[in-house]
């Protein structure tokens, strides 16, 4: 009994990721019964975001600009380099502020099961990049999955000409996590990873 | 160091119900990131939907018509009366195709606390729409809480005049639940209107 526009949004918003048919539902309905102060600003934001945001040619980063603001931005270190997998690896990184040197956004990972081989990801850009830009340390920020190994031993082997530094980010106990909800394997790397605390 | 674009629409999901800031930035991702297959669309259907939905001057429903599909469908009950709180209740009736009737949508419910009034209800509408439909039957499917339960019984009071029948839904076992989980007052609901099995 629902109009064709409402189910439209329902379904629309149901496709999101973390929203299922009953939060797009919810979500749909508060932007009708909010027009002017939901809904309208919203419409004009999407657009507006529409418009303006753009991949990055360099590092392939969402942007109002194209080299994005972290590719021009004369106070980062320019020649290290950390590759991500996805743009929201990049934002989370910057949220922490550990880093000052510029990313490069793989889009991915290899994956023989999904069928993603080098080709789909910006691997050819990248090393493109390292070149010119002569960059001359790497950091790994990859997921600690098989996937995530493969590619950095992919590209690690293709940098091997390029005398780069390369490094990954440490596996270990996340702070704040209690150690009987860790899996095995990443108690396993916080042990091979540990640090001798020095005695006063 | 996100574009101010971006901040804005992260901002603006966050507030919507069942998101918050984190699903709110993936789901602005994903919609940056496949701007022809998500965020064109979403942008289409919302502005069709803006444009489109209204709220119904009867029942106070939204549709795309006022008055709406239901209350101008001649194969529905004309003198029943289904009595909800939100425009939600009467799309998750409707969903259950257990009545045929009508709608009145009170756009909320009596509450000290948060300072609603009868006036803040379309309670007024309501009176009107029994007296002019000749309404012969009302079933109130208000929430099981004490605010549910003070607005049926001030409106019941109210329709004394009118001789109509008034029915509130009943309250018990939900489906497939344990009764374990369930709470003491529910449980007690569900002993007082327990039904008697005829025996064969």
């Amino acid at each position: 009994m629902l109009s064709g526009e409402v189910d439209r949004i329902i379904q629309l918003f149901s496709k999101l990721p973390g929203l299922g048919p009953r939060s797009a539902r919810r979500v749909a309905l508060h932007l009708l019964k909010k027009k002017d102060q939901a809904l309208t600003p919203l419409i004009e934001a999407l657009i507006q975001a529409k418009e303006s945001i753009q991949t990055c040619k360099v590092c392939h980063n969402l942007d109002t600009s194209s080299p994005c603001t972290i590719c021009t931005n004369p106070s980062r270190i320019p020649n290290h380099l950390c590759i991500v997998e996805d743009v929201s690896d990049c934002w989370a990184i910057e949220r922490s502020h550990v880093f000052k040197g510029h990313y490069h956004v793989l889009g991915g990972l290899l994956s023989a099961i999904d069928g993603i081989g080098p080709k789909q990801l910006t691997i050819e850009s990248l090393l493109e990049r390292i070149e010119s830009q002569s960059i001359q340390e790497v950091v790994f920020a990859l997921r600690a999955t098989v996937d995530g190994q493969t590619t950095l031993h992919y590209i690690t082997d293709l940098l091997e000409p390029f005398n780069v530094k390369v490094s990954s980010l440490a596996r270990g106990i996340p702070v704040g996590s209690d150690l009987d909800y860790l899996d095995d394997s990443t108690l396993a790397l916080a042990f091979e990873g540990r640090r001798f605390v020095p005695s006063h």
